[in-house]
């Protein structure tokens, strides 16, 4: 049988190691086969249905996605259980929701009683029926209801809105996922969900059923997954991860690099790559040169990557990995990963929800 | 007839404003008009064939691309005189490359020997001619040859291969293009063609015909264009422009924002965007908030933009328009251009190179 070695692969590639992939999926399973909470794999990192179905078939009750696109994308592929963790806001992408509700079981976090009486016309308009989620600002201060009070009252207009379903809340700690110390970031985590929590009891007192608690993220999976009362956690970057999420927690493998060619030596110190810009992000550092000692990558220009050799001599033609700063930008740049077992090349998977940031 | 206003247009998207492009297209063609040098557009700003055929009804002699993938895609498009300023290497791609040569007048940088025996020999196997242009370090210290001399036994190497047809040189002066002060700009940009004259001087000495001489940035494109001995500019970003180069130079218009909807008010001094890092890059500052007094991009997230209000009240659901800080990297996210007239949608581009980096 002919194959295809990965260094055979043509640069800039996104490989993902299977191997330390499956061992990440793995893990996080593991870890919630012990816990009364699930995990709803937060899909904006990879974007691609066969990894979604992998996290689905490792146990996972859900996915969870950034927009609107992302989600119609994983529903075309024949995913049912799926969370959008963002408010969804004007009359064309209310319209697409209440539509792709017919589909599957979408659910929706919300913050406004606005947007409630859109989403609940929208659904009524398609004859389908939305689940939603309460958004609780956990700290984070960018989306959700601000109080117990307004958790409760905004559950109560949903509860009478016809269309849609209440489902219970969410709360994304954020500000709390990259925090480097695990005692801060457990202290910080600990404060978001005592706030979300918080705003559940407010409607269980009121009399409200609340089914879904949802948090957490790759860095706070544990801790918030382990709370009691939270029942399910978005992490994303776990299954891949990346080398600032690395930097913050070992618990899983870096299983994302790119593969690139050297394509000039202008000096003793310098090699350029076939990567720049437009294949790596950096806005969480510079990728990490691996399987290279003696060298690093010192600049990102658009087209170019440009490595420093302290002690290295690497050749044009020759073939280097990096592994990203980032995971979900990075990935967003590309149309497919090609998934490399050991040193050979076993799947070609289309980073299909990329570019749907709509 | 109907018609499909701006503010209809779905969020986050990507809008051109044609007059403001046209009138940059028209700007261009004006000052080349009055030149012995002609344009040379670099496509990977829009990597739109629509705008390329449009540089080049306007009088642009060829266009220019930063990879292979990128020239394949304008080739498709039945664009003919295509440079890719930049050097191809590994077997894969110079197969490629010396495919494409049979349907187009592909031409392409080199800096060494070795690609050069290597495209020789792809050209003769694939039956085609590929054109090369020597690409001369004029100071960027990325890729190119370092001397005069190096460039003439390049050249003599190149015109006794088969399979090649040499044409002259390039050289680009990436760290010229962006200086700020036009006077400390000027300096930069003509030490830079001096070397490059430099280098065709010493093969005219040799006897070596030299029929291009390409160069040139936005920023620099009136001072190299009025270089003697320069052939040609590859400008790319001046079409459209951004925040950046606007800070730099004012000879063209800003013609490129995002259009994007409030989703959140999570206080008074703060709003909420639906379009983050996935949408707008932020290597060369946060994009530009316009037409919304008293507010400004304070931060940006993966799948948010975070607006600081002053003095400045917009609603959820209201949209807003934003200047990228840099073109390239932020139509390189995008699958379509929304080409508007006023406020009316006038055309669906798309974005078909994109991602193309290979």
């Amino acid at each position: 049988m002919p194959e295809i070695r990965k260094l055979d692969i043509d640069t800039p590639a996104l490989l993902i190691d299977l191997d330390r992939m499956e061992h990440n999926i793995k893990k996080m399973a593991s870890f919630f086969d012990m816990q009364f909470s699930n995990l709803r794999p937060h899909t904006k990192t990879h974007k691609c249905p066969v990894l979604a179905h992998k996290q689905l078939q490792a146990g996972a009750q859900g996915i969870t996605c950034a927009k609107l696109g992302e989600a119609e994308v994983m529903a075309a592929a024949g995913i049912r259980d799926i969370l959008i963790a963002n408010q969804i806001v004007g009359p064309d992408k209310i319209a697409r929701l209440a539509n792709l509700a017919r589909h599957c079981d979408i659910m929706v976090a919300v913050e406004s009683r606005h947007n409630v009486a859109d989403l609940s016309m929208a659904a009524r308009h398609a004859g389908s029926t939305i689940r939603i989620l309460i958004e609780v600002d956990v700290g984070m201060h960018r989306c959700g209801v601000k109080s117990p009070e307004e958790a409760v009252s905004l559950a109560q207009k949903i509860l009478e809105s016809p269309g849609l379903q209440f489902e219970g809340i969410m709360g994304y700690e954020g500000h709390a996922v990259m925090i480097p110390e695990l005692d801060d970031r457990r202290q910080a985590c600990l404060k978001s969900m005592q706030v979300l929590i918080g705003a559940r009891d407010a409607l269980l007192k009121s009399g409200i059923e609340v089914k879904i608690v949802s948090a957490g993220g790759t860095g706070t999976y544990n801790i918030a997954g382990s709370y009691p009362g939270v029942t399910e956690i978005q992490a994303g970057s776990y299954i891949l991860m990346d080398a600032k999420y690395r930097s913050v927690l070992q618990d899983f493998e870096s299983a994302l690099t790119i593969l690139s060619t050297v394509t000039s030596r202008p000096d003793k110190e310098t090699a350029i790559l076939d990567a720049g810009m437009k294949a790596m992000t950096f806005e969480f550092g510079m990728p990490e040169l691996v399987g290279v000692a003696g060298a690093a990558v010192s600049f990102l220009s658009e087209e170019h990557g440009h490595l420093y050799l302290e002690d290295a001599d690497p050749q044009v033609g020759e073939k280097v990995e990096l592994i990203p700063s980032h995971c979900c930008t990075t990935i967003n740049l590309h149309d497919r990963f090609y998934a490399v077992r050991g040193d050979r090349l076993e799947a070609v998977w289309s980073v299909a929800g990329r570019g749907k940031f709509a």
